[in-house]
């Protein structure tokens, strides 16, 4: 399965993640994943031989990034678009990853029932952040399903986070800051309790345009933000944090 | 009435504010207000001739502060400690503000049942911090009222909160980051819908020891995060933003 081409179908390209010599398929003309992905990994914390669940897992990065970083023992993802799915099961056999990483289609708002309750230690979204499709010229669209809440709601990813974790088990997300309040009441109100927060600037005298969220399943109320992480010292230029990140 | 000692009583000093030849009576032994209540007085925007309640006042900090930044016609404050109301009330005759601050004593937890509802503009509050109780040698004391919700519990002040302010009114309170969680979900439980947050580190690389929130009465829901407000440049040296703040 070494073979590039076999892999590959039109349109497609294969990409270097520059760590462990892992690679991602992506269709840069319908969807590459950010640097939310990126920054969502590295908040992750994942203790060795727990089990993960990744939802809204698009074409694979979390898991693949995962994989890498952390020694969870499995690594399930769950993607509703089968494109993506396809993708993301040629990926991690191209990194030869079929025993740690699992690729599942299927539907958020039904993933509890789908896999079953307090079953994971860990579970990372970056879920679509929009909530307003007005405007959406085709809301079938790869890109539109990945941004914007057509398929599922910020309620049905909480929801069912909560559902799949074990009590104490941890809970990870990449958002927008704009949906803040609404994300810290809807966790609160399904006992996925906010822990720790950090903003992610552009800019240090610039607002944030990232909220990564650490919550705990049934945890103390009891928040810590952390320092701003930010992007660029100047003009092109990333800060040593995030080449620190990326570098990793 | 411009006699400072027949307005001081043993153990208090007249402070100067630095603005508008404002003085404040502190008793230094007891309770001084703090860089919170500076900050919260520069987060805070009221237009010309709108009412402004202030609780939790202590000795009035707020609205002496606003009296010289604003145009606030009539700015009201509430103060449940019989010691603090009277100091501020003389610090209002001192500076000759009777005609547009007024002290009242009260409970906040039946303020809008005592002065009515939907009738201010805008409702500031520095108000106790810390919810845990515990280890407190004696709850009565003037510091121990002020810092722990030992007479007033955060729900109390934006339930009331709520009640006081028009449809559409600005609600200003600091706080501490840890209870951000518990703040924005209580905030929209009462509709009192989180608009903006800027949080206050010591330093660039650290974590914020303070929160600015301004939330709207039946607001849309949209949080604006501002660019984090850094105290120190380094060790004992204001950064330029802290020293506008206090030079204004």
């Amino acid at each position: 399965m070494e073979n590039k081409d076999f892999l590959l179908r039109e349109g497609e390209r294969l990409d270097d993640l520059q760590r462990d010599g892992l690679k991602i398929i992506q269709n840069p003309e319908k969807f590459c994943f950010g640097m939310d992905a990126v920054l969502l990994s590295s908040f992750v914390e994942v203790k060795k031989g727990e089990r993960v669940m990744d939802l809204c897992s698009g074409t694979g990065i979390i898991p693949l990034l995962l994989s890498a970083k952390t020694d969870a023992e499995q690594i399930d993802a769950l993607e509703i678009q089968k494109e993506h799915v396809d993708m993301a099961r040629r990926s991690v056999t191209w990194n030869h990853l079929e025993n740690r990483i699992h690729i599942f289609e299927g539907d958020v708002k039904t993933v509890s029932t789908q896999f079953g309750k307090g079953i994971y230690n860990v579970v990372t979204v970056n879920p679509p952040y929009m909530n307003d499709n007005h405007g959406l010229k085709n809301p079938e669209l790869p890109m539109a399903i990945a941004r914007h809440e057509v398929l599922c709601s910020l309620e049905d990813v909480i929801r069912e986070s909560h559902h799949l974790l074990r009590p104490g088990g941890h809970f990870f997300m990449v958002h927008r800051p704009f949906r803040l309040a609404e994300i810290l009441s809807v966790m609160r109100d399904y006992r996925l309790e906010p822990k720790r927060l950090r903003f992610v600037h552009p800019y240090i005298d610039k607002e944030p345009n990232m909220v990564l969220i650490e919550g705990v399943r049934d945890g103390k109320s009891m928040v810590k933000i952390a320092p701003p992480l930010i992007v660029y010292e100047s003009v092109g230029k990333y800060t040593q944090e995030i080449l620190n990140i990326y570098a990793f």
